[in-house]
């Protein structure tokens, strides 16, 4: 007899640096249960990685032979275990399959390797991410275009299945250390408030940036000048940067990969997707949104079936 | 009897954020001492300005009812006195001619006014630089495109001995808080050497920023790839990002002012002046290189005798 369909076959971890999520997923690829910390990369190289596992796994009561497929930074060479970097181009579903084991664990633990682009005018790396393009649902045909927004946002060029190419534009990031460090700070003040694809600010510098085809450094200074000269309100002047900064990254995305007529492919969830989704129409390119949180855990199913940890057959995607 | 001309006639002050430099300077504009401090703006805020200012004089032996012009953030809103923007476009002389007499003090001390440019879509202020550019012996007639690298870069559109527009590129602070703040500071290290113009990678990526039209965002996490990827080392990741940003200043603000055939009038001191002239010359323009300690000294000789603090007739320039 096959286990109960509400049984756990798998846990699947998404464990980046500043926070992890561990879900319970069932045969059929459905969750069972889900837990959220703030236990990332970083408390990991304190605690240890398996003793904070092994904490989430008891308080969700999952067995003990469950096996666990974990993405992101903890198979970085300051994470748990080096999964050695995909090169590309690759097949997605090559990148899944090589899933590094950790050893000396008393259960099935594997990592999905991140992807690097040794190009030498073009290095790139990514973790985590490759495994939300698995789990995007995208065609096995044809040129997709991929934006992943965050703090270090991911292009991805996918063709017949396969990573192309890829690059990053560290938007997020940016954003929090000009808005912290930088002359902005006076600008932005101290907390302002979150960001919204209604406000004209956001929307009319985001085309500015549109316009400038990716030079933001020329237009930063501005904000701080448009505080001074035309009482630019703090949350009116996150809004600039905002736009200015994602502006700025569609533009030059656009102009390294050029999607072209299909629309790009936004794997993003809450304020971001909404952020991106109006952009990319400023932009005048078509959208087509995916969540991140269902893309991720469909991509971590979907690496451990590719490495055997649970059954291939009759299992939903 | 006119004065001997070793004899101070007026003390010029450059008062920025973090630091100040004092000359003495005689009838004949020539410097007779100088003391540089690091009591900027921010140490003025706490001290008081006219305690440091007149710290620094009885230490110089200047006499009583000397002078003082001052140019800077002391004439900012945060400063001594706010000597009020004056608009551009305008005629350089009149810029000087406007300096704001500080109240209250036995001596006649004045600021030389910032400029500001009231542009809707490009609003943009400067304080300082304006004295440096009064000073830079600009010819009265013609086009000039002047580069005033540093924590922001300010270029000037000069035409008929008048500032017919400006702006701001933040290089140096984008440096540095990307260098202290971002995940650059991994590839950087804590102390990387400073950068030197004849390092190969500065040159071959300020040759990639200068292609890419300005668009800097989308390299910066070249930079941690390379480090992940190619061994790049942490002196050799500092010059990458150096290269990167001014060659990105530079595309962007030629693709602005298009500098065309004349000489680009850098106004710079030490390594600054190597590195934008290395960068002026990967970028195909021709440059003309000012001494900037020189320039906000003549800038300031300038303003006392528009302000009539000192004679205008029989002053060397």
């Amino acid at each position: 007899m096959s286990p109960a369909s509400n049984a756990p076959a798998v846990a699947a971890v998404d464990w980046g640096t500043t926070r992890m999520r561990v879900w319970l997923i069932d045969k059929d690829g459905k969750v069972l249960a889900e837990r959220r910390g703030d236990d990332g990369l970083i408390t990991a190289q304190q605690k240890g990685f398996s003793a904070l596992l092994e904490g989430h796994l008891a308080a969700m009561g999952a067995p003990d032979a469950l096996p666990v497929i974990i993405c992101g930074m903890a198979g970085s060479r300051q994470g748990w275990l080096e999964a050695p970097y995909v090169s590309v181009p690759s097949p997605i579903g090559a990148i899944l399959g090589g899933a590094a084991r950790v050893p000396g664990q008393s259960r099935d633990i594997r990592i999905v390797p991140g992807l690097a682009q040794r190009l030498a005018d073009a290095p790139d790396v990514m973790r985590g991410e490759e495994t939300q393009l698995a789990g995007a649902g995208l065609p096995a045909k044809g040129r997709q275009l991929v934006c992943m927004p965050g703090t270090h946002s991911k292009w991805v060029l996918v063709e017949d299945g396969a990573v192309a190419g890829f690059g990053t534009w560290p938007t997020g990031e940016l954003f929090s250390v000009l808005a912290a460090h930088s002359i902005l700070r006076h600008s932005l003040g101290e907390h302002p408030k979150p960001v919204t694809a209604d406000n004209p600010f956001f929307r009319r510098w985001c085309e500015t940036a549109l316009a400038e085809g990716g030079d933001v450094t020329s237009k930063l200074f501005s904000i701080r000048a448009a505080g001074l000269l035309q009482d630019l309100r703090p949350d009116d002047a996150a809004a600039c940067l905002s736009g200015l900064l994602i502006g700025g990254e569609i533009a030059s995305a656009n102009r390294r990969y050029d999607a072209g007529a299909v629309p790009v492919v936004l794997i993003a969830s809450g304020s971001l997707a909404t952020l991106y989704g109006e952009a990319l129409g400023l932009a005048g390119l078509g959208v087509r949104t995916v969540d991140a949180d269902e893309a991720v855990r469909a991509g971590l199913v979907e690496a451990a079936r590719e490495n055997g940890m649970i059954a291939r057959i009759g299992v939903a995607r």
